[in-house]
């Protein structure tokens, strides 16, 4: 791998050139990495609706043309000046929460969020020259997430790079850089679920089986899935999910429907979605008293949650989490070690494998009910 | 006093014949206490802004003709069946929040709510026959909050009253039954803030004066009061606040501006007026990350409050509270310790000091800004 140490690589990556239109398999330049920053050569990526919702122009942030992709692994093809923590060779996952435990985020000990190069990350640029890495023939093409993952080799940020056992599976272990951490976490860390504590989780896709999943180590008595798609309660069960509520075979609102089912309201409800009236219903079905509810999904811009205020004077909390309040580069390698004492799912999200060049089919996959996590082999 | 027991007392009371119009100074027939119900000589009363919402009409659960009141000190006059834990002649607060230590909300250990007798406080009524205590010539005139202390006498039930220490001057503590306790709890309790922590006040009347006396003791290193009227500060820095913010100075938002003024935003907000808008406010105005903002202050029916939900996504926390979290029997008397040792405030929320029969002329000092607390002497 020395070879290509400090020299421009051509490589396969899947180029977003505007919204809505579909990815293009492309030659592009990935510059070596600068002071500070990882040069990763990815073998494997899963595709998470993150993804598709900057694709589709809704993200008022979403530039373009770039380079989608955060959940993926790896192995460091090089490192720029300075770095000391990674070095060519080691297995890794890229972290879109960066983790650099010296900004006040990191040092709060209070949150997982890292202050650090997400101005950089946020406008899909590097730090160090406040450019990009990514071109075709000299024109740039933007970073996503400060991953970029939907390309053969792409440069990250060193504390956005989390060294992980170089004996775990890449091809399973990349879905720990996004949607299976936030669920566990969201229960783990950011609602703390105790023991016999009832939890309804809305939304059945691979975040909200993470949650639930989380739930059942968490010691969770019941474990209530909600979801408009009947066929999904079959596979949540094996997830940890106790019993299934399909809104729609209800003419009262879901929240009256789960309060009238748990003598008052659950102790924790999950969000999974990112639709701005089901994270309302979520917080209302919580107990009154100490319900708490947090938000996983990701909304559209824009959109706004609301609730009268008597539903948090009367003790109901409203949270939100990213990346499941995991501390990325000290966490992921962890929750690897779990995935490889078989303490956490990592093999049961996956529902398809594809290959890079597949990446518009993983695409229309997502919309299927079927499909938690689809894989793309890079290589 | 024993002369009484058993008895129907008449005696003087306000009552609120409708929305908006005068209180009426009316000889009342209060009946003997029935089972697990204890009469109460109410000898002061304060007034809180909830008397005035629920007085003004525009609270949906008000029911009129109703006598009003729920922040007072008095003596018990006598007990009904099966009443144990007061007597004859203790002194005590009536509690509008009850604590009766066996239901689910008492039991839980997360909530000082209580479900006993909400059924019967919510609409006016006792919980043993479902009837009121008051009359008039035979015409029942509604209880309110459980408490109802704009009367001379007034039965409540039994979990909802503090015995306190016999020595503590009645004409000061009436204000540990609501706005004080609320203030100091919601710091203490449902915030939980720590030493060094900065907090947002908004509102700066009682409640919020509370809060930065709460804050001030739990060791917050800066504490920004917020309020449209300058001359709230000057009193303001007594109870602790070290910093003032008047929204009306300022063209950008005010969330905008505590943002500025704070790197980034406060550790905890508390929102002490009940305006939705200030609502989300006080909740943006919070650090990303850990910033936890609690909802003090009673917002007008129908009223909702709204945010985008990357607030709380971005680790920002929304909760409320009520009588600050604080179980009513069982700490509104260490409440009244703490004031007999001088540990917190009580006599400097007092403003003015008027009789029962100048009810109306208290009313009117509310919107007042110079006015706190206006205790009435009952007798």
């Amino acid at each position: 791998m020395a070879s290509t140490e400090g020299q421009v690589i051509t490589c396969k990556a899947a180029v977003a050139y505007e919204p809505n239109k579909p990815l293009v398999i492309e030659d592009v330049q990935v510059a070596p990495p600068q002071a500070g920053e990882v040069r990763i050569k990815i073998l494997f990526t899963a595709l998470c609706h993150t993804d598709a919702y900057t694709w589709s122009g809704k993200d008022p942030e979403g530039l373009f043309p770039c380079i989608l992709g955060h959940e993926a692994a790896g192995i460091v093809e090089s490192v720029g000046e300075g770095v000391s923590e990674v070095k060519p060779g080691d297995h890794v996952i890229p972290c879109y929460q960066a983790e650099c435990r010296e900004c006040k985020f990191c040092k709060s000990g209070k949150t997982n969020l890292c202050g650090k190069v997400r101005a950089a990350t946020g406008v899909g640029i590097m730090m160090n020259d406040r450019k990009t890495r990514f071109s075709i023939n000299g024109k740039p093409i933007y970073h996503f997430m400060g991953t970029s993952t939907f390309s053969q080799y792409s440069v990250v940020h060193d504390v956005s790079v989390a060294k992980i056992d170089p004996s775990a599976p890449l091809e399973k272990v990349c879905l720990l850089g996004c949607g299976v951490p936030t669920g566990l976490g969201a229960v783990w860390n950011t609602a703390k679920v105790e023991p016999g504590s009832i939890v309804a989780v809305f939304g059945l896709g691979t975040v909200g089986l993470a949650v639930a999943e989380g739930a059942k180590a968490a010691g969770a008595s019941r474990i209530i899935g909600i979801d408009i798609d009947n066929n999904k309660f079959k596979r949540a069960k094996d997830f940890g999910v106790t019993e299934f509520i399909n809104p729609k075979d209800h003419e009262k609102p879901i929240q009256q429907v789960i309060v009238d089912q748990t003598d008052g309201g659950v102790d924790y409800s999950f969000e999974c979605i990112g639709n701005v009236s089901v994270m309302r219903a979520a917080l209302e079905c919580c107990h009154k008293g100490w319900g708490t509810s947090v938000i996983v999904g990701v909304a559209a811009s824009g959109q706004e949650i609301s609730t009268r205020p008597f539903q948090l004077v009367t003790g109901r909390v409203w949270k939100g989490t990213a990346f499941g309040g995991f501390k990325s580069r000290s966490q992921v390698p962890w929750l690897v070690d779990k995935y490889m004492k078989k303490e956490i799912k990592v093999d049961e999200y996956i529902t398809h494998n594809l290959t890079l060049g597949e990446i518009n089919k993983a695409f229309d996959l997502m919309h299927e009910g079927g499909c938690l996590r689809c894989v793309l082999t890079m290589h």
